[in-house]
């Protein structure tokens, strides 16, 4: 396919540029701060910038009628606002977590967080020292599926790419469910899975659980 | 509840025994090796033992219509021809580990081992070191569940009550489950859920996945 | 040996009087609140109730010129005061964790912060939810031995016993070192090398680090 | 400083080179199969290439009189009789593994295998899926350390870099001592630190031990 990358110089970007091109796809449109390279049309766009490139985004994808797998974290209600509208037109897929994993263990607590109801439930989190946001959207993410009070616990600790543990315990027993990234190329893999899918997709607005669902 | 206790010199008939009196149920019928003490009609009889009881256990259940517990391992087809042909008069509940946690992870297993299908997967279990067969009648069950040909690693160590954790894992990402068993309490624990369900049931062959398909 | 236990009735009382006895040592000096069994002088007083009884012990252990273990947690230099001086005349072992593994993490600790000054640094400790203080006593001791400030996350979990984790990580490496009580049974044991260790000496205050030092 | 890499078209010669230019050093010598880059003197070469390589490395350090950092593994008697003849005019840096932690814990084992004497103990090691030896040189580096007889069980999982835990436990508690490397560059840090190491030796044959002895 043809693709396009907001961002192409980010650490994320660059991965996304690179792992791309090794499966023979071809970079024909890269956006970064001042910086256009325009060649031709893009199948998709992939955009895991940050939220002050979305109109950037939304201005190509209006242009070229390309689909777009958008990562970008901390989206508000207008943005999903823009997001929507752009979807009547072309497919989205949108997430804030891009590994195929985690969104297997979202699945799983979204189906068993009823029979854990009686049980005691943490969450411990750990990623590099350089981390900004804490907890992460993914240990948020985690928590709202289990859908109730519960603390989050967050490590911040030298070089780790991304863990993510869940615990239930009662009397007698404690279950975990964990998850490690081991490098941020996980995120990029999950872009491409996204990108195949949304171009088989004409218009209409996708998350990662869509994505899972034509798998399990 | 009456009830009867097959065993109930062994660490676990002893565990049973205290656990269901501190519940206000009232043993009347307790066996062990040259010991009976029979009092009354039981409701329900456990037997934790060892397949040589089965037998004395099967001539119990069917003197007084007692419902069965049964957690015995290493159980033969023959063994099994029993119990099923004394499920046609009683209600008998059936497993290899009456734990809910690990019960659950088996569940959760069965239904999404498939999505991993491409995924290494390999699963460490480790025990007291006065543990005699390895590896675990609960590891078997659990490969088995997964479904395909995988490595199980047994520790033998100290005092562990029981710990299971099932690794999956592919070029970017590591997914955990694992399951700790806090005391020999929790197989006790399940014994208890077992006799409460087999209790509401007039005959029939049960195992450990009924009891928590009225909970899920 | 003869041997007292104050807060015998207590959770951690109760196992003391049964591992002791179990070890063919005599029980002749049973305290409780408004309770008091009285047989004979004591080698030595086993004191983990709380901060309370302190006074009771001492006088005991005065009246007796019997040598002390004490497990009471949260004592204030005031009580530290009135240890002191009792071990003017007899031996004291105080310390606020007696697990044998523990107290080696420590040892281990003390040595090698230096070499992990430039690691970052985290605790995390799994309790039972009916544990009241957070962070936990032997976290504490965990931190004061790394000396330096670093945070401690607390998990109240079902019915953990007692879990600590430290983590040490750079850019390219992450290090544990974890501890696990199977059961509170692990700190009976410990305070039984306590008083096997203080039973050959005459005075002195001493901590678990002594004890250790005799095995290293 | 100026250095050379044998092998520097593999997997860990790319990542040393990368490495080394980043902290401004300047490669000078660069050998792969059929390729010989030869510019300068170099200060140090590196060699984590593999023992068929061992000749081309030696002749090299002596034409340049360079000192060398050797991280090939299984290297027999015969190769390090060279490397120790080498080390008569060079200071050579040898050792199967340049992990910074990995030698602390090695340290450690050393120091405190005998308080664990009597506790069980066992060693996990987990490394991607493409690793062929088994047990990793690690683990065995580990085992001899402990220097008792114990089981080593090896993973192979998806594209984990390398983790490894040792067990110790006895009736009430268990300790774990645990590494995980997060990507593979921190082997190359590991030579970064060795060769710095060396280039303030003349001579002389050195193990990482060595290295750590002088931060501890």
């Amino acid at each position: 396919m043809n693709f396009g990358v907001i961002g192409y110089k980010g650490r994320m970007g660059k991965l996304i540029l690179e792992l791309f091109q090794e499966h023979n796809h071809t970079p024909v449109l890269l956006v970064d701060k001042n910086e256009i390279i325009e060649k031709e049309k893009p199948d998709v766009i992939i955009d895991f910038s940050n939220k002050d490139a979305l109109e950037t985004t939304i201005y190509f994808c209006k242009k070229y009628s390309s689909n777009l797998v958008i990562g970008t974290t901390a989206l508000k209600e207008e943005h999903f606002k823009l997001l929507k509208e752009l979807s009547e037109n072309v497919a989205v897929v949108q997430s804030y977590n891009f590994s195929i994993g985690i969104n297997i263990l979202l699945d799983i607590l979204e189906k068993y967080s009823k029979i854990f109801e009686k049980w005691d439930c943490e969450i411990v989190e750990t990623h590099h020292s350089k981390k900004k946001d804490k907890p992460s959207g993914t240990a948020i993410l985690l928590k709202n599926t289990i859908n109730r009070n519960l603390e989050i616990h967050s490590l911040r600790l030298g070089g780790i790419p991304g863990d993510h543990a869940i615990f239930f315990s009662n009397e007698g027993e404690l279950i975990q469910f964990s998850h490690r990234a081991l490098s941020r190329k996980v995120f990029a893999l999950g872009a491409l899975k996204a990108a195949e899918f949304v171009m088989k997709k004409t218009r209409g607005f996708f998350t990662f659980k869509d994505i899972l669902k034509e798998e399990i």
